[in-house]
């Protein structure tokens, strides 16, 4: 079969704009109701989408005042249980949440995501990411946030548990004969032993083996360390791409970093997000987009670039009409600063204009126009090595998800870059890897080399 | 009104009993299908329960190979998940989640009970507990379980900080005005600020106000620092009974305590668990006990009431046909202990009688026989000042439950005991407790005295 793209749908309240709960398309509501969830992820569906895709962060945003009076993410949906609603009422999309290793232990979230696996079918995946604000540090005991090269090596280590965990019992373990009364084939469950520098734990996992093999492990990091672990454990990457150089860049060096763990360069989807306005014109595209960047306070929108970098960069030290020094760096959102410094230099923006550039599709593909001029960004980034599908992050919510089911999606069916029906029912089978049980099978294989208890 | 008792549905696996899973009215299945724990509230909720509970244990059992490989509770329902998709498939019924202090942090919990409490429209309670298990302890970093006082002081710290966390907004505080762009007012926004012994916690937590006023606070430990911590936080506690005469003591000695707290008798529900079988006549009933009794293999019952004692008692070196002696002690499963010593002394139990025992309501109050009878030792309690309800846990599901609701439901009705219409649409309200809006209101007066940033 031909190679066909993949797509996710990074659901985000009222949408990803900055302004679009301004927008008289969205509900603003601080309780995020789950009827408006829920309706997204059924057009998604409807649209044959792989997955949605549940961002996490454990605080409201920074101290910015300004930024947290004024915009709707004060209050942002909780993964682990919107997945889970979201699972007895949808029948066939995936559900990718993002789960915290820098203020989370392992056990806990394997537990959690594979009882949603269950609970779904085997449409679960799990975005392990690392810490990437101060206010998140501040709500678990951490007067900041650990550095860079520190969180990577407890986030190395907390996917190493979660997957041994996942691995405790072989898909056969649990017999159950009501005449003997023997529940389970002892032999056939592993301790996992771990003993890390972070992190000790004994199993089981107690949670049954998943549906799908293993649920599908989606990375986004795009710094070094982020790439390795990547290339190491992830199924998926949710990657941050501004223009097609960079992203070629990118895909062509994770793929390339697959080889060293012994993998193919297809068992690992790059889907890099997308910020698409689309309507039936160009012309109609640009004038929606206008009206959203008009909705922006320019107040707003320094403080919102501001919340971005975090606060070893201060703005306020630069003038609005130059371009930001090429020198800067950063502990927080290290890739997100390459992207807008990659924007600053090739666009040659001031730091007023990058400001505006960071208020919509914030350092992320940006495309804008008809469905032709959309599914023409979309088709050079997947047929010349800079994309395996992507992860669209409708400005608002819902228009932005509709318009692009009902005008993006035919125009990529009539090209042959997108499925006409799902063909499997797990996560891992809309991606296109291997599939539930035989995986399982290879992967205990590894097993019984790379978990022999520690201890 | 006439008080009437309250009903609660301790869900597990295929039921309480430890041979539940070989009685042909079950459906074991370690996956724990979410068709099976649905179809049970959707009972529950038929019988107009106030609410399903939902324990927790983030590990397998204990080492012993025998319990483990001959019990079906190898896997374990995992809470918040499970609730978030009980809430959007039922109407009514509230849900309590068990959430563990021990090993894990309280912004975490608090958000994840806040967010279920907007997805089951204010249905939510939060049974804080500490851990006890080893094997839980070894799953988080630790050789062995911390010390009772040490959780203790930790699970007191953890429920203020939760208690804090939830009133971090005021019900009105967002104002959401798209014309001048104001989202929320950041004056009814309250940092936390605790800086705590265990935790440090700015806030604020990142869930909008709950539809209930809080989310239900709920305590089950039974030794003085739990009775402590409940009488200063918990609007219902799930107690462990075993005689009428210590239910009464503890309902007595626990009620009193609140006064120290500002808090009136009937601001706490104390709802021991029960285990009752039931069948339209009592010879009925004494039958289908004594067939699953028959299922218990003695060295299960055995490795059963040890994984209850917890290893710093070894059955082992006790002789099966005397009484244990009475000079005991243990770091685990404390109040299991003194119920279980009270068994041993009052009915002179051997340990060989005394596991028998344990397999089936393991010291949990257990009535048998017909609804008269059952009905009868409710009322009992109910009217002489030992319970305000009781949570059931079925032997065998969903026989037993269903026999519940059928059987049990019906009488307590008659006697005007049990409600029989829902009056609420919150959990609160089916408590009796003081409802949303006001008791919000109420809420945030307190928290002026008490929750001042402390740094």
């Amino acid at each position: 079969m031909t190679r066909q793209m993949g797509l996710g749908l990074f659901v985000l309240n009222t949408g990803h704009h900055a302004a679009s709960w301004r927008d008289p398309d969205t509900t603003p509501d601080p309780t995020i109701p789950f009827r408006n969830v829920l309706a997204l992820a059924q057009i998604a569906e409807r649209g044959l989408f792989d997955a949605v895709f549940l961002a996490d962060s454990a605080a409201s945003p920074d101290s910015s005042t300004v930024v947290l009076g004024r915009t709707d993410r004060a209050t942002f949906i909780e993964p682990s249980t919107m997945a889970a609603a979201l699972a007895v009422r949808t029948d066939r999309i995936g559900i990718v949440i993002t789960q915290n290793t820098t203020y989370d232990q392992p056990y806990h979230v394997a537990r959690r995501v594979a009882a949603l696996d269950q609970l779904s079918g085997g449409r679960i995946g799990c975005n392990l990411v690392t810490g990437v604000s101060e206010s998140e540090a501040r709500n678990f005991n951490h007067a900041s946030m650990p550095g860079h090269a520190e969180r990577y090596r407890r986030a190395d280590e907390f996917a190493e548990v979660v997957l041994g965990l996942w691995r405790s019992w072989d898909p056969d373990a649990f017999s159950v004969d009501r005449a003997s009364g023997q529940y389970l084939d002892l032999a056939k469950m592993r301790y996992l032993n771990h003993q890390g520098a972070h992190f000790q734990v004994r199993g089981p996992l107690n949670v049954a083996p998943s549906p799908q093999g293993l649920p599908v492990m989606v990375q986004a990091g795009g710094s070094p360390p982020g790439r390795e672990l990547a290339a190491r454990v992830a199924d998926m990457v949710y990657s941050v791409q501004g223009g097609i150089d960079s992203g070629r860049e990118f895909y062509a060096d994770l793929k390339g970093r697959m080889a060293a763990y012994g993998r193919a360069p297809d068992q690992l989807k790059i889907m890099p997000g997308l910020l698409a306005v689309v309507a039936p014109t160009r012309a109609e595209a640009e004038d929606k987009y206008a009206r959203l960047q008009d909705l922006v306070d320019p107040a707003l929108g320094l403080a919102f670039l501001q919340g971005l970098l975090g606060p070893d960069i201060d703005l306020s030290r630069y003038p609005l009409d130059e371009p930001l020094p090429d020198d800067l760096t950063t502990n927080f959102g290290v890739t997100q600063l390459a992207l807008l410094k990659e924007a600053t230099l090739k666009g040659g923006m001031t730091l007023r204009q990058l400001t505006r550039f960071a208020t919509g599709a914030r350092g992320h593909l940006f495309m804008c126009g008809s469905p032709a001029d959309v599914v023409d960004g979309m088709e050079e980034r997947f047929t010349t090595g800079a994309a395996d599908g992507f992860n669209l992050m409708p400005a608002t919510n819902p228009g932005g998800v509709r318009d692009f089911v009902d005008l993006v999606v035919p125009e990529l069916q009539r090209r042959g870059l997108f499925r006409t029906a799902y063909a499997g029912a797990t996560l891992r089978a809309h991606l296109g890897l291997a599939g539930g049980g035989e995986m399982a099978s290879e992967l205990r294989v590894e097993v019984g080399d790379s978990w022999q208890p520690k201890a």
